[in-house]
């Protein structure tokens, strides 16, 4: 596919800057473009690259200064990124059609051209929307219903009763329904206390690879829509999550914790249960949520503090070496002192 | 299934109080318990529902006041919250029966009432006892033992020469007896050194969702009975737990640790190689284990100290930014003492 | 397989101690070995152990005492060891074939003494080398290529046009080529970016359980020769790591990150996006990574720093509350000392 950089600039809507007639057959990155191709720039670590790219074009900030090579001036150039990137994509077509070697139980029920792969096992009373593909190995639990659009990465695990929504994407290895890790403690043993709820996933949720999301005790764990979930992170039961959320790699959420709507949550951050997490916090890499938070916070660090606070003490923390030995010499002055001090 | 109040008193052995022909026909939360349900109330956290739960009973702690609606009064709510629980539970019934599409080894050995689900594979010389249940696409190697009643979820590996007790249950994509990570380093290049070993997983151990365990380099990793295992954890090789010891999500153990019995490990604690965590040892949410712990320690941090001492360098840390303004203003304070001080 | 002491000191290249020709007939660790039987000792540790071994032989290290059992000294004890056990192990062979279970795409390209399981699913237009073994239920994705010598575990999943170099061994539950986690912000919705990159795994790479490779969104991730990473371990898009590193358990690495060679990385570190870790760099377990760091260096903590430093900050925090004593008294003396003072 070649389209004009007008064309492009048009379809995303941005500011053409140079020559609007060059083809552009595709997209890469500023290090390795070559020419003919048109690379974006967002991040301001990279603009060294942008003298010496053999790209013939960039998508870039507007607060940048205008490149030599022609360039299209965008307010989100990520986001004109993407849509450029995705109209260059060719997205694999997934023929409609049951392999023959996957096995359905009774009262599957299945919209529109629905692809289902090699090995894959869909229980009883399942329910599958317009569109859904499974790949291959996937299996879909009794009762579950997965919604139009949804598409199974090769083997994911959704177990009964769960309700995915229409345009999930559920990377492999993913484990959705899994018991939440519950147990009554009587006589030093720990007795299993049955996982009854389900695991609702909302419209357009995305799930990362080996991601375990456990189903309730009783009632729901639920992620909003459009929440995005990054690879081997761990939702525990009855976790519920707002609305376009973000959620980065092995970061955990313990047992009946509330996140609200376009959370940020960095990588590895780790919250404990029974807690709640306001509208649009921001939680630094790393950091350990032992409280509440209230909407809006940025917070960082183990435990986690609002991040003001926390660079604050951190840069003390850093000086520390410096302030024990001042301490130490403060020490000797005021005994200096103290002994010559007039008697009185 | 319908039952008296008196009847599931009598059942969980707790104190009735109020109206015990009241009909209860299920279980659910406090918030959302509807007409003919029965709740329960152990964290004080949800007490504020108390109040407002539209519950027909709760099943309550001994320590908190009787509510108004009917109520069953227990020294251990939360277990007999769990043996209500698992009475109104309907648990799926696996038929006794291989599946078609299931491949079985040579000399694979077979209980009564094994269920064997869709596309599983299991090994030469396995040996399954009564009722054990492996549900579709798990995999069983070559000499594994898998004890009577134990159950697989769907998409579970077990590695060979692995020996899995009674009553263990295996949550999907949990990896048992995977290779530990061992090598030599000679000229620059690791060495991979050959994982002979196994994992013993002993009666009734529970193991979560994508959580993994190596099998020893020699000799064997081995959990002891009744421990319980969350989802995403790594167990290294070599490492042994004790009894009734519990480890929550994307906890990780290295090589060669020893953690004894009735431990309590939070998410996401790290443990570094060859220590001992003595019996009754609690480790807090994401602390860093680096030496070994004596028996009824609580620790916690990072690096992990003894909780009350870490709670106290907590609280300092919490106002080093105050200290450290302090300490510059009893430098001023000296500097004008010592302007002024006598010339002895 | 029985060998004398005396072979196995000539096949390591290790000094003999006493009698050579006592027959050893397997290996074992320090603790548990038994007559006939070789052990090795290399952790101090693990020193105590040497007077009650009843193992009939040790590989030590040259650095030791000489034993009273007979011994093999060695500068690499712990690679002498790997060799010996290596020798010892006998390797279960995999027939050459494709199982009738096996669903191969189109033109598939296979070398010689090809191993393919059950329920393995291979798509179009995969081509492997020599003696690859792919086991029960693993996934190979469209135009991937997996070189001569690699080895899957059952239950891996490699996504379309990756490269799998030669002898890599990937564990179960592995998941190579996922979406890399890359959205762009538009009117407080995340739209996904495609992920159109691949994922390259050089020769004698070895990935660990259930640890998850992500797909670049332009490009490459790469893991470079002899490279090795252990269990649930996140590696993000466009990351790419030199040869012969190491990755310990749980670790995460952030998008676009450059890690050198030989780095060694310990079990739950996390690195940030878009930054370089140099050659030869050593990070402690849970270190948290946030900027760029200097080959050769060895870091620690959380926020990583360099490790001395690191250390004498861990001290300070450590006496923490013993110093804001002391700040207090001395803010105590001189107050006395500015009552007594002479008035000037």
């Amino acid at each position: 596919m070649v389209k004009t950089l007008k064309e492009i600039a048009d379809f995303v809507q941005g500011e053409l800057y140079g020559n609007g007639s060059i083809k552009i057959k595709g997209v890469a990155e500023i290090e390795k473009a070559q020419t003919g191709e048109l690379t974006f720039l967002s991040n301001p670590k990279y603009k060294i690259f942008l003298e010496r790219t053999k790209a013939s074009a960039v998508i870039i900030d507007k607060k940048f200064e205008t490149p030599k090579i022609p360039s299209i001036r965008h307010d989100n150039p990520y986001y004109a990124f993407c849509k450029t990137l995705e109209f260059f994509t060719r997205k694999k077509d997934y023929p409609e059609g049951v392999h023959p070697s996957a096995i359905l139980g009774k009262n599957v029920k299945m919209g529109r051209r629905v692809h289902i792969g090699a090995y894959v096992v869909i229980q009883d009373k399942v329910s599958m929307g317009d569109r859904v593909t499974i790949l291959s190995g996937s299996f879909v639990g009794e009762n579950t219903v997965v919604g139009e659009d949804s598409f199974l990465y090769p083997g994911v695990t959704i177990r009964e009763n769960c309700e995915i929504g229409k345009k999930v994407i559920l990377h492999s290895g993913a484990v959705i329904g899994s018991d939440g890790f519950g147990y009554a403690k009587e006589d030093e043993i720990y007795h299993k206390i049955p996982q009854t709820g389900r695991v609702i996933l909302e419209d357009y949720v995305e799930i990362g690879a080996n991601t375990t999301i456990d189903r309730a005790t009783l009632g729901e764990t639920r992620i909003g829509k459009g929440t995005k979930i990054d690879n081997l992170v761990q939702i525990a039961h009855n976790v519920s999550i707002g609305e376009n959320s973000v959620i980065a790699g092995q970061a955990g959420i313990s047992g009946s914790t509330k996140i609200g709507k376009n959370v940020t949550i960095a990588g590895q951050v780790g919250i404990i249960g029974h807690i709640k997490v306001g509208d649009n916090v921001i939680a630094g890499a790393q950091s350990g949520i032992t409280k509440s938070v209230a909407p809006y916070t940025v917070i960082s660090g183990y435990p986690a503090r609002e991040h003001k606070k926390a660079k604050k003490i951190e840069a003390c923390i850093s000086l520390l070496p410096f302030y024990v030995k001042k301490i130490r010499e403060l020490e000797k002055k005021i005994k200096n002192l103290e002994r010559k001090k007039p008697q009185g």
